[in-house]
């Protein structure tokens, strides 16, 4: 594939940019043939900036739940633009979209809107802090909550301090956790737990029933906050709170992503155990009460609430994972698929350095599809059972091209650092 | 003025948001007839929910430099629109309007995009610690960096350890400055310093010369990073950096609210003294790298570098100040005005508990003008002579109904309280 303005504007972006790029979407840790830059989007699909188009299944890393563009949601979106979005106050429709969350996430009496997936689990973090007048907060060893000095997975730039009163345990393991709940005395103000466990480089782990009423009991019994971090699986799992099938209620829980369908915009949700600790602490920014991504938001919730968005998408990812079972088996891989179907992790078995899944991923790349060898992914609406087809089409081409190449494979050394750190 | 809807919202909003609004667009800490919630708005105005028009000054607190719904800037925003925002990776127009900010900006030689004020300074602060392997960062005492717990005016729902190496000098105060950095020793990783002081409730300051150049001369003696937060005042004070005319640079400055015109998107700059640190930190957003917004600030900065938009704001807001305060005098008051004539602060002399400010911002907001009676306001490029003629014969009636009433007027409890607290 053609990758010459991908080449030149990374050229030109590393003059002015830090390493040319940062974040969840600098390319660094991804193999050599990945485009970095990215021109336009529609429905299920993306184009580079030179033009080639691909299958998308990061869906921009959750944001694209619908589909790019969703004509529904854009359409109320544009209304708002034409009135108004950041003025001296907030619209009407914060309070509609306030009122639309409560209704639909269980535990929720309350609702406070900002931007940023880091910006929500901040404020549980120090509403819990605020409500309790406790200080340490548990999250799972590995878990990802944000990239403030808190809560980043790369401490650079970062003291100490900023972690002092933060502590691990193991997700899904109960005495790990009931450990870190004693030893915690009296300072316990939250447990921190993601819907599932869906941190990078790992398989994929669903919620232990056990686990999680656990957590909500320790809770009861120490007066700490239980915090579900719904920033990235919130909306794919569920019509509302993804802990709600297990019959456990959190005080709060973090959303942000793609309840707006991709327009810009995170949610603190509450239950009254923490209104008055969020009601104290003194959180803003400068968008937070915009219009328009509120807009977007109440068309999106109406569409999560009344279309077959999420059986559609898990149909389709049964398809593709069973369908890719096949195919590598037709070629002697072994795949390890987990997480739910419609947030798959897929990697190798036997790839500990993870060669394997990248010679794949480039191989599906060449081939119009655009994959991750490490990080869960994601389906959305728009995608149909024709793109499925092409999906698999694609894997059986890639898994036969993976066979000859297979000798030959070199892992990524970024990623081998990277990971070797992780384990560790 | 009616008020009827603003009320109804107002009781539904107290169901579903904690104390029924949050952060710096709550008015809590504003005169009772201050309505909450505002519907539309377009170029220097504002409607409330009732239908009420105002002239704003307030400017959404910084955002509407060009006017609400900057025809221009808000055509390039539906351009991208129809390509993509926010996708699995950055649009080119990263690139491009990162090179157009190191162009315009003298020090800066890289940028990075995010989406708070907040986000660019809690960046800025890492940066710097990454850069210089030091931890002590310095903050003028009663400046605002933001709102996460390293930097939040209210400390409810932090703890101690967040502000474990933040500390403070006095603004224009060298002796202060120069104490501070001594007392740091050798961990010294960064100076803070807003363009100007605009602290509410407070007279504004000029910076003056002699500080700023001395704040540059200590980071060069102790390798720390000098770091401006231009997050309100960038934009409405130079065409690039605000103390480029002081003859100073800095290694780092923070950017938002205004460069997109209203479209959501902040942004840390640096010079290659910093840039090793900034590439070392893990910083983003899911919606960070959207690219409505970096065409929106394309636009915007080119009708910055283009127009004479502040040129206008000046000789508005020179017209402005001079009209007030003969109004002003000829009714027996007089005001205390200060900052930059474009970001004026509006208080009143002899008026310590604020509620000669209080009366006349309520007597200014009946006759259709929106002013703060305790943080600094913001001119916008879409006022014209004929909106600062009606500010001026509205202020003439506010100043005789006030003068009435000047014997009955009340301090605001909530008010008086923080003064207190900010004082101390």
């Amino acid at each position: 594939m053609n990758r010459i303005q991908d080449a030149a504007l990374r050229a030109r972006a590393l003059k002015v940019i830090p390493n040319g790029m940062y974040g969840h979407e600098s390319v660094r840790m991804l193999p050599d043939s990945f485009p970095q830059f990215f021109s336009k989007a529609e429905g299920a699909y993306i184009w580079d900036a030179d033009g080639n188009r691909y299958l998308d299944y990061m869906c921009a890393y959750g944001p694209s739940l619908l589909g790019y563009r969703d004509e529904r949601v854009d359409a109320a979106a544009q209304v708002q633009a034409a009135l108004g979005d950041t003025l001296t106050g907030p619209s009407p429709l914060m309070v509609e979209l306030a009122e639309t969350m409560v209704a639909m996430v269980d535990h929720a009496d309350w609702a406070m809107f900002c931007k940023n997936g880091t910006d929500a689990t901040t404020m549980a973090m120090s509403s819990a802090r605020a409500q309790t007048g406790k200080r340490i907060v548990l999250v799972a060893k590995g878990a990802y909550h944000g990239a403030a000095p808190w809560c980043t997975p790369i401490p650079a730039g970062t003291v100490a301090e900023d972690r002092a009163h933060v502590r691990t345990y193991v997700y899904n393991d109960v005495a790990s956790l009931e450990a870190a709940v004693a030893d915690a005395g009296g300072d316990l103000a939250a447990v921190f737990a993601s819907p599932f466990r869906h941190d990078a480089f790992i398989d994929q782990e669903a919620p232990e029933p056990a686990y999680a009423r656990r957590a909500r009991e320790l809770c009861d019994q120490t007066g700490a906050m239980l915090i579900v971090d719904e920033v990235r699986a919130g909306f794919r799992l569920a019509r509302g709170s993804s802990w709600s099938e297990l019959g456990v209620q959190p005080d709060l829980s973090a959303w942000g992503k793609c309840f707006a369908n991709g327009h810009p915009i995170s949610a603190l949700l509450g239950s009254d155990s923490c209104r008055e600790g969020a009601g104290s602490i003194y959180a803003t920014g400068s968008f937070w009460l915009s219009a328009v991504p509120m807009a977007a938001a109440i068309e999106t919730l109406k569409i999560i609430r009344e279309s077959d968005y999420l059986e559609h998408m898990v149909r389709l990812g049964d398809r593709l994972r069973s369908g890719l079972d096949a195919a590598a088996a037709g070629h002697g891989f072994t795949l390890r698929q987990t997480g739910p179907v419609q947030m798959p992790q897929i990697m190798f078995a036997d790839d500990p350095d993870f060669r394997v899944g990248y010679g794949w991923a480039e191989e599906m790349l060449a081939r119009g599809v655009y994959m991750h060898p490490w990080h869960n992914m994601f389906l959305c609406a728009a995608m149909t059972d024709a793109d499925i087809d092409l999906t698999l089409a694609a894997a059986d081409d890639a898994f036969a091209a993976l066979a000859v190449r297979h000798g030959d494979l070199e892992p990524h050394p970024i990623l081998v650092a990277l990971a070797a750190a992780t384990a560790g």
